[in-house]
């Protein structure tokens, strides 16, 4: 049976998956850059965001770029928040050029179909390589179910933000939890493990490893 | 200079030092307890707390048994809060039977003053080995000057539970912080990383090292 299944997530020892002051100009919060820097290193982040790749070879391909490499394994639809999408908060601006089309540039490392959550109604947006994001308005439930039906018997992916993925831990529809604790603080921002109540009490340790650069913890949920 | 250090302090993936629902019969909260099983299975916490030394040469002498080790070495007086020294709120109870003289019996594994901070006055408890719990009404810079000079040039170490560290760390008085990192949710409880505002950002890395149990993270702040 298709997952549910967050990878990769990055959480600084005081817990916080974005630094503070988020902005358009300091996306991730003040300090947040620094919580990617181990998976930037990876030899298997260069390959699915095309950069680098002159410097591949001597990129890291130990246990983080196992991490990383899992995180687009058998994945056919990605779900994520309108935050981590783009800076753009209320109506979708209507002019051609003021068409914000995500943060990866014309050809996304999705390659397959993404489900933005909005308030905001947008038409689908097609970019190359086969990525297409498209908008739901009427809910996180909504989205899964619309990801489940187009990743074709795949997985589906939950990136983030913290609060999309609060969302779906509160509802229950988290099926397997993968957070890489990096060794930094960052004195505030935005709390992955905050208002679940006790819906993180569902997920059960399936591994935990400590590479040079940062502590794997992934959760799964018991079968259905 | 003596410095002033908290060592071994567990917390959760979700960031808790101790459990939900904490009560005199679960001292930890809730599923509290999990958080120590990696320190007990140590020698040097077996040595220190005097137990289970026939399985002594049984137990684990690797990374994190040179933590715990670490957390006993050079220290000459211990700061605590009233809540880890006993569950009783208020003031002292009177009759010789009600004296609360700590969770760890007539032989305390301190063997040095320990300084606990109350709102309630007591007069000192002399206990064996060289323990002697003082109470300090007067404030956490008060307790802080009192061990000091009850440590005759040793360090003193700062014990839990996590209102207590916060409390040290938003005065900036913190000159070490190790925490064990434990992969486990406790879905509640006490939060070490919270209400610190800005405090913890002066701090800086010093390690971090994953041993097979947990993700040890030791911060310092810079010499005064």
């Amino acid at each position: 049976m298709p997952r549910l299944r967050v990878h990769n997530f990055a959480m600084s020892v005081d817990g916080y998956g974005a630094g503070p002051r988020q902005s358009v100009d300091d996306p991730l919060g003040v300090g947040g850059e620094r919580l990617h820097d181990w998976a930037v290193a990876t030899r298997s982040f260069r390959e699915i965001h095309g950069t680098d790749t002159a410097g591949a070879d001597a990129a890291d391909t130990g246990l983080d770029d196992r991490f990383i490499a899992a995180g687009d394994s058998g994945i056919g639809a990605t779900i994520m928040g309108r935050n981590m999408f783009g800076p753009i908060r209320g109506a979708w601006p209507d002019g051609p050029d003021q068409q914000w089309r995500g943060w990866w540039g014309d050809d996304p490392p999705f390659h397959h179909p993404v489900f933005v959550l909005t308030h905001h109604e947008r038409e689908p947006v097609a970019m190359a390589g086969g990525t297409t994001f498209h908008f739901v308005t009427d809910g996180i439930e909504s989205a899964l179910r619309q990801a489940f039906d187009a990743a074709g018997g795949q997985d589906v992916r939950l990136g983030g933000g913290a609060a999309t993925v609060q969302q779906y831990l509160r509802a229950g529809l988290v099926d397997e939890l993968h957070v890489a604790i990096v060794p930094i603080l960052l004195g505030g921002g935005e709390r992955l493990f905050d208002r679940l109540d006790d819906a993180a009490s569902g997920l059960e340790l399936a591994e935990y490893v400590g590479s040079p650069a940062v502590a794997h913890v992934r959760f799964t949920r018991p079968s259905r």
